[in-house]
């Protein structure tokens, strides 16, 4: 009988992590994660946790005083957005153009919400004058919900004018800002969204384990003042406000996490919002035209793509699995493949944070290369190179 | 104006941590958490998912297939084992002796359940009798919940006579084992527990982030059948099952949690799980004479005494919070205050894992001493030691 694997010791691959999420972090943050640890309510433990809530309006940018890092990954920010807000019956319209849209649907209707999508095709940004007359059809509209950087397609929509549609039909705002904090520019107050959570594993370029998420004043008083309970105690914004602002004991916060956040904040901050925001942005652009000029279609509308993430279609006589898995063996480099509907038929790639740089776009455009060709796909060897530098170049020396 | 504190770095104080969790952990388990980053669906992840389900089968003593750590802290355990069983409308019965009994019964409640709180005052075991009354007044029990070690009182509830009197109902037994895992005898399939949870940071001795749960065939079936889906997507066991098991995308797990509890499970079968139980029976009961000797009062009821958490009454003239912060600032060392009803009038003094050991039992007895005399309380100096080092070589004899 073989020994069972636990009994050895762990010595995971070195990989880059180009992925849609989790991506490499600085080791900044890893140093942060083995300070001595804290008690949940040690003096000590308390100036992190307002450091970390300060620096999170900074990045949300704004001044809700509701702010703070659910202690779950992303999607339990996605279900504390939606239970502490949505009573059932409520009636929700969600702007679905991809996977977490549907993943946000299916939490809003737990919650016992009467849930109307817009459907869009994956690929494509959300409708606002569809979404404007699915708001018209109903008489009283509880929220809007929509995803601001969908991590399925690579689609970004844009928020003020869904903003301003939800508000003038008395709605609240609820943005997944999951794949968009930390990589490009997102408003909180300026915007009028009302919930707003992201994950930490993104562009905030953290390890997963905590969703940041802030609520308007505006949400708040419709979050107090409601009929029935929260069904969730773990995630009551009511008590992990109390616990986050007022110190009452509510769950026992993930300490380590709580380090490596206060980190990832301070480098970007220290980095400043929009120079973080311009280098995702032009990293992006030079991993794009290296993608076309390698011959590969970009899946997202021109004028919607993300900073972010760029998903390609897989061209025609490329094996998807095989060629992801070519990238992990010989490369030690993730990408992603495409999710529900597109599952076989994309390659996401992911330049969040730490990990977006002209280092990596170039490396992985090469390597791409590599795997394309020994697929027998013919590609014009060096061209995406070549196109991605002329990018890099004239970015930096617009920068100075 | 002064500059805000997140721009300065974080050299948090070294504390001995004997409260009632979170614990100090073996170096061990930091340098796995130094170990790179990986996706969560990367062949050397699921290797270590792997390694985590059959470690935690062996340390639950269960066979259970749907045995894995859920990806929240204990109290998302809780809300777990709680909302995939229990729909609207069922009859719950609840053991309540402690607060973490009422946490139970709110969370059940949130979740529609007719809700019976069998009430029994802080420091007592459950009255099996009463449950059993309680039990039988209804015409369909769905669940029975326990906590098998409250935190919050340092009380010990056997499990075997309940989980009989649940099952002769037809009811599922769920167990609170957030303060017994990995600290004192549990065999959740010897013993009939249905579904069952606990957190990391206790006697697992690894950092606070995730909830490991196990849940019976019976349960699953239940699960399985439910008329309503489960009210959480976050922490829906079934999809979270496949995740585990069949790599089915759910969330993100927080990689760098998993690592850290691969390893402290690896520690605690390395030690072995009887020798671990035997380890914090005799710490405690040092502990235990110590704080005696001392002069002190012990809150839990003979024989009912958790060797994972030793509660003491706080002597009259003798201030709670200014004592415990006198340890923390003279002393580096955190001990927990009480809860709920308790507050101000308990010391909660941990004895976990990697901080279950004779040195901590010594020199927490004197750091108390000198507490207590700095406050104005006499004390006899030195008979806890004496006691307690009694108790000590008497054990260490016996076990050779």
């Amino acid at each position: 009988m073989e020994a069972p694997s636990y009994l050895s010791e762990f010595h995971p691959s070195s990989r880059l992590l180009m992925g849609a999420g989790p991506s490499n972090f600085d080791p900044r943050v890893l140093e942060a994660m083995a300070a001595p640890m804290l008690g949940h309510l040690d003096p000590d433990f308390l100036r992190v946790m307002d450091d970390v809530r300060a620096m999170l309006r900074e990045v949300f940018l704004t001044q809700n005083m509701l702010t703070l890092p659910v202690s779950g990954t992303g999607t339990a920010g996605m279900e504390a957005a939606v239970v502490n807000v949505v009573e059932p019956g409520d009636t929700i319209v969600v702007a679905a153009n991809g996977y977490f849209c549907e993943r946000l649907a299916d939490i809003a209707q737990r919650a016992g919400a009467i849930v109307h999508q817009v459907v869009q095709p994956y690929g494509q940004p959300v409708d606002p004058d569809a979404l404007r007359a699915e708001i018209k059809r109903h008489d009283k509209v509880k929220a809007v919900a929509m995803v601001h950087a969908e991590t399925s397609t690579g689609v970004l929509t844009p928020i003020p004018e869904i903003a301003e549609m939800a508000h003038e039909a008395g709605a609240l705002l609820i943005v997944d800002a999951v794949t968009s904090l930390g990589g490009m520019e997102l408003r909180v107050d300026d915007w009028g969204i009302d919930v707003c959570y992201s994950g930490t594993q993104k562009c905030l370029a953290c390890p997963p384990g905590l969703a940041p998420i802030t609520m308007s004043d505006r949400a708040m008083d419709i979050m107090e003042n409601r009929k029935t309970p929260v069904q969730s105690f773990y995630l009551d914004l009511s008590k992990l406000r109390k616990y986050w602002q007022q110190r009452a004991y509510h769950h026992t916060a993930p300490i380590i996490m709580i380090y490596a956040l206060r980190e990832a904040l301070r480098l970007l901050l220290q980095e400043g919002l929009e120079a973080r925001w311009t280098r995702h942005a032009l990293n992006a652009e030079a991993m794009r035209v290296g993608l076309e000029a390698m011959g590969l279609k970009l899946f997202a509308k021109e004028g919607y793509r993300l900073p972010s993430l760029v998903a390609a279609v897989v061209p025609d006589g490329v094996d998807d699995a095989a060629g992801r898995k070519l990238l992990l063996q010989r490369h030690d480099t993730e990408i992603s493949g495409g999710l529900g509907e597109q599952s076989g038929k994309l390659w996401r790639i992911g330049l969040m944070g730490h990990n977006s740089t002209p280092r990596n776009v170039l490396f992985v455009l090469s390597a791409l290369e590599d795997v394309l060709l020994t697929q027998g796909y013919e590609v014009p060897v060096g061209a995406s190179l070549a196109a991605a530098q002329r990018v890099l170049r004239d970015g930096y020396q617009a920068a100075g």
